[in-house]
């Protein structure tokens, strides 16, 4: 049973804990407990080995294809997590009735794991296991693991097999050539891998120290054997002794950046040096050292505090903080962020929509850099979204659904879940003509830049993306004779349980959107900036293309709400497919249920969705659609939304929240952070669900922060939720840092560095450049 | 534990079986339990997973090199052995304390895998569980599994997800492609994989039949995954009702001899409509067809009984002959024995001289069909023999050490264990310079030929393998100018504890005794068959060679007895190094312990041998030397021997009763016997020792029946240990089945065919040609 409440005093809302130890439902707390620090994410499967478990260790950005029928995915790096331990010859085995005092707690604060518990062996004999580890934030190469095992009744052997294995797959699927396998000074173990097509060189050098009430360990039996190194450390442990045993591991790779053009062996060499060096500083000073970290660049950085009623709110919010840090690869803009972050191999490691819509908001608003290093990784992507383009035929750029190493292009797998109905697997559209993606992006380098004012970004990357991406789309639109208007056919929208669609509304707008963008910035250009113009003109063409911008941006169809209803036509077929009964899916305990009485093909033909669409839509462009519109679109289509997709549920709750449903917004909050740390056990075996993580965040800020950038305007109408007394957090606008206080009855905001800001609140503009106080009407106005 | 003389009545010596079970020590009874037919071998995991288990399934010759730096291996094809059991959400885990009446038993005489046992649920139900499979040796391709699943006090939910998994590796290693995975009519799975790199493809087609009291259930949950097809049945189980699971499985690959030339889609279709054959009859007639197929082929065949106080000597008699069943590809042609049959990932499936000097001797006596086809794949793997010549520099065949498919030529790894003063990976120089295999399989086709008269084998095949060997020999002398005679240097004889030595005696009598009967037959089909010669005589230029044969066997240095004590020396350098006290590792418990106190280098530099190596020229060659000799080197030599190899024991047994130490003898029958049937719980879990099953053989019908042939005569000296009183046994002499059955007083051969025979016993000659009886004097002569 998961618990998210136990922290006490400083702990309280720090801590993510796990009171008892079920061995069939291992995959929650591996991902959700999972570590990390953008470089790497360890995935917090138990030091002793379970069936079932999932032992992961993915370094970002180390892409690699299997062979010609896989699609590149993130590799699944040697394991240095498990440890088989035998007390008097039996496995350490942690069941119910032989365990007591079970505790697991991730400690979201110093980002450290920690597991305790008394062990029964079947004689009786009471043995004290504690287990600490961490993924340094400090030095991004270390893991740091301890264990200590205290006899409390009795003399017992031990036996502790600890090494470097290499024989770890994703689901089977080796990446890795074995490479050298070596042990110097009968203490250092060196294990090397390389990938098997993109050539990267892994690097692991491992050391150990073990001691028995602090007398050192020598001489472990030493094994090396295909694809592993490991050494055996046995002793008797008398009643009362304490054996300890540190482990020390780093890992890198030939695409560090600091290797770059360097030979495997001098690589190796220095890594090596490098563990010799926190060697020395031992376990506790080199947590010091990465809780420091922490609090710098996280903590002390990402501001927020809620006072609620429900402690699980804070702890939530800033367990979504503290994913939002590991998983994101803020030291490389050649790397962007994972669907499932660094805890899973679901997704393959690649980078979608999500980013740019449900994560990047909180990086723009609270660590541009990182928002700047995301888009970036967009800008590199340019090659691969080129190759898109052309491939499918199309001029511009066609930005991959699934991304991985951004000069690839697209990723997406072809072949998902069985068809109930053929007995064949469903083909997976998504990879072909869910394009909106392509709008996405461009839409997140405005929102980048209107938050941030970041030109030389702008002249560098930004506009590049948004010509060449609106090159695409007026080359992708297809002109309607009897219609007289360009539609955009055959796609997906968000919402994918509907494929192979016309004129999806999300979708068109998007591509209205990006159009209008690259009109917008090629006149802005012109005018004002000669030098930037003039070098994108020469590369891009762009005086020919803004004629067909113009030409399509008129008549580029935009779908309407029906004069009788006002509901938008999600798509140009959706209103006429059947309706069904989809409480049964509505109240479903995990996703995807539907699957199991319908195929995608028969989905197609009812009015089911798996996702906001429309309400998507009406968050990003909220000032294209009246309040009325909004109402009724939410009301027809929410109750035909199952959300199967856990980007689904944050916009709807801030949606809520716009539309003045402030409590339908919290319950949605609550479901939304539930998606990980509730009570389906089952949601987050593949890994956390980042855009979620994002999501919620957003739901905070965006949602009962009622902060919103419109045309380069600050807003910010906040509506708390019943429970809540007060909201704290921090943004950063135009360079300056803004504190934001709300409460029921004020709404507080410091201006940081003391230059002027102007926002809009409740529709009164006020412009200061200390502190402004607003004061608000209870209940929200 | 492991018990062996649970069967009583009809089954009494037949039945191996686990009385309780450990999950800690899984790998015995998957190896020394593990099904198979020779086509396919099916390691016993069971059908509940543990940590730390091995579930392989190979398929003999479909060897795959996963990638370039990796030598070519049986790869681990999908499993369909795992069932994934829960009861009220409860994985099924056998641990004692929870489990009542566990019995695991392999039936030897059906060669049916049987298990049962209670389980009890936390809450308390019980659930008696049955489990039984069989790999069917009427149709080599199916696997037959049933399960019974019957709730004893309570009502329970049982869930059952049970298919196809393809995520399985060899230790990490993965061999295939994933191919296409498809579920026909909600109940036949499909699931195709192809190596990488031989581009074999298997096809997997497992239907099931889930009933409760006879009901069948219908509409599984269906789950495609990743490399898997899985169903999942769910049903609630009222006490006293019986839940039966029915699964059967069809393996055919692109290599099977039927499906040359055809489509995959044939192939396939084939396949499934096969298994729908299969489906019509159900596990109870399929198991029928099984066990009339091991009547008539194997125990009809196989006539061995022994009547011993210890019952023990003949289920371990039995328990050889039936691994020697299934291991051996009889089917196929193409494919030799591995080293660890078909049990388990050791040796990569490979042959080694094993199978020629340890097992071919049982067929050839036993089952010349199956002896003729083992040696036929050595004459097709001339090809990849004189690979290997050619890419040293030598002319003619040099077989490999290590052998896979037959035209690859040499395969063995070239990194090992752990060398503990370098911390680095021990160099494997047996695939360089271990090179008396190449002497031992000439020896081996002699042998054959001598016992079954095969003359047109011989012409087809085996003089072209004498010749071709005899020919790399005379290329490999060197000539010694000094000594003024002919070596062979830089190579490891039978014992591996001494690499690059010079003039390993073993090897130089073998290649003396390949180069003379090259010789002797170039003369005999010079004389008597022109045909075959001038056909040889042209593939080979055998006139040529032939000159250089005459002109080294009388040149070829062979080591003789020292005056002072008769000790031959075992190489050039053996008697110069030091000695140790190796009480230590004579006494160990498990093999290769003295690498945890010296490296193999060091090893090099003591006299410390691994294994038989004069031992087994004495036997083998056994009128080359005098009776003083071999006693005085057994008791120099065998002192210093760990027997750290399996091959070791059964010449030691033969030698000590050719001694006349009957009781050393049946001693180290037992040892040998309990290689793999013996209290060592870990000796087998890279799989079984199949040249030790050839040995057990070998033990009772070389060593106590005292059978031999010697130029071409065959000789019987029995010596039954003193818990013998009789011993029965048949084999086939020049294309006869002679039907032997000693006691301690007398000896009786029939000639079945009643044609005539000539044999030797205690040096008396006998002609008969129906019953020969002869009395023996107790105690031997």
């Amino acid at each position: 049973m998961m618990k998210y409440d136990i922290g006490k005093g400083k702990l309280k809302n720090w801590i993510v804990a796990d009171s008892s130890f079920s061995s069939s439902l291992l995959g929650k707390a591996e991902a959700i407990m999972s570590l990390g620090n953008g470089y790497m994410g360890l995935r917090s499967a138990t030091e002793e080995p379970y069936v079932g478990e999932v032992r992961n260790l993915f370094v970002a950005g180390t892409f690699n294809k299997s062979n010609s029928l896989e699609v590149s995915e993130l590799p699944n790096a040697a394991d240095v997590t498990r440890l088989d331990i035998r007390v008097d010859g039996e496995r350490l085995d942690v069941t119910p009735s032989r365990t007591a005092n079970y505790v697991r707690t991730l400690n979201l604060k110093v980002a450290e794991l920690t597991r305790s518990f008394i062990w029964l062996t079947s004689s009786g004999k009471e043995v004290a296991f504690t287990f600490k580890r961490f993924v340094s934030l400090d030095n991004l190469h270390l893991i740091a693991m301890n264990m200590e095992i205290e006899s409390l009744n009795a003399d017992v052997e031990i036996y502790v097999e600890s090494g470097v294995n290499a024989q770890v797959t994703n689901s089977g699927v080796q990446h890795f050539y074995e490479g050298e396998k070596r042990i110097y000074d009968k203490k250092y173990i060196e294990l090397l891998q390389k990938t098997v097509e993109s050539d990267i060189d892994f690097m692991f050098h491992t050391v150990h120290r073990a001691s028995l009430d602090g007398v050192t360990l020598e001489d472990p039996f030493m094994r090396i054997d295909r694809r592993m190194v490991m050494l055996t450390y046995k002793c008797t442990v008398t009643k009362g002794q304490k054996l300890s045993l540190q482990k020390l591991t780093t890992v890198h790779t030939s695409r560090d950046k600091e290797f770059a053009g360097m030979e495997l062996q001098a690589m190796c060499e220095q890594a090596l040096s490098s563990l010799k060096v926190s060697e020395t500083k031992g376990y506790d000073a080199l947590l010091h050292e990465h809780a420091l970290a922490w609090e710098q660049k996280v903590w002390g950085l990402y501001t927020l505090d809620i006072d609620s009623k429900h402690d699980f709110d804070l702890l939530a919010a800033r367990f979504a903080l503290y994913h939002l840090t590991v998983m994101t690869p803020a030291h490389d803009e050649r790397m962007g962020i994972a669907a499932k972050g660094l805890s899973g191999e679901g997704y393959q490691g690649h980078s979608f929509w999500d980013t740019e819509m449900f994560i990047l908001p909180f990086f723009i608003y609270s660590n541009p850099k990182v928002a700047r290093s995301l888009l970036t990784y967009r800008y590199l992507g340019l090659e691969g979204a080129r190759k898109k383009a052309q491939s499918n035929g199309y001029e511009g750029a066609m930005y991959p659904w699934e991304a991985a190493w951004p000069s690839e292009g697209e990723v997406a797998q072809e072949w998902g879940r069985v068809d109930i109905v053929t007995g064949k697997q469903t083909k997976i559209w998504t990879g072909f003509i869910e394009q909106h993606i392509t709008a996405d992006i461009a839409f997140a380098v405005r929102q980048y830049y209107m938050v941030t004012g970041d030109q030389a970004f702008m002249d560098d990357h930004g506009y590049e993306i948004i010509f060449d991406t609106a090159r695409f789309w007026v080359d992708r639109l297809e002109w309607d004779e009897s219609k007289q208007h360009y539609g955009i056919n055959d796609v997906i929208g968000p919402d994918e349980y509907k494929e192979h669609v016309d004129n999806n509304a999300f979708t068109n707008y998007f591509a209205h959107e990006n159009i209008q963008l690259a009109i917008t910035y090629y006149q802005q250009l012109k005018e004002q900036n000669t030098d930037v113009f003039n070098r994108l003109n020469e590369k891009l063409q762009l005086d020919e293309v803004y004629i067909a911008w113009n030409e399509a941006i008129g008549k580029l169809y935009l779908p309407q709400p029906r004069e009788e209803d006002l509901v938008i036509p999600q798509d140009d077929m959706y209103l006429m497919k059947r309706i069904i009964d989809l409480t049964k899916y509505k109240n479903q305990t995990h996703v995807n249920t539907i699957f199991e009485d319908y195929s995608l093909e028969q989905l197609s033909d009812i009015q089911v969705s798996k996702q906001a669409d429309l309400m998507i839509l009406f968050y990003l462009l909220e000032d294209k659609f009246s309040q009325e519109v909004k109402i009724a679109n939410y009301n027809y289509y929410e109750p035909k939304t199952i959300h199967d997709s856990s980007l689904s549920l944050s916009t709807h709750a801030i949606l809520a929240n716009d539309l003045n449903d402030t409590s339908l917004a919290y319950r949605l909050y609550r479901q939304a952070c539930e998606i990980d740390l509730g009570p389906e056990m089952k949601s987050s075996d593949l890994g956390v669900h980042t855009a979620s993580m994002g999501g919620i965040w957003q739901i905070i800020v965006m949602g009962f922060g009622g902060m919103r950038m419109m045309h380069g305007t600050l807003r910010m109408n906040p509506k708390l939720p019943l429970h809540w007394n007060k909201l704290e957090f921090a943004i950063n606008w135009q360079g300056q840092r803004l504190e934001v206080i709300v409460t029921k009855n004020e709404l507080v905001i410091k201006a940081v560095n003391q230059m002027p800001v102007t926002i809009e609140v409740y529709e009164t503009e006020y412009s200061f450049d200390q502190v402004l106080t607003v004061s608000l009407n209870e209940g929200g106005q």
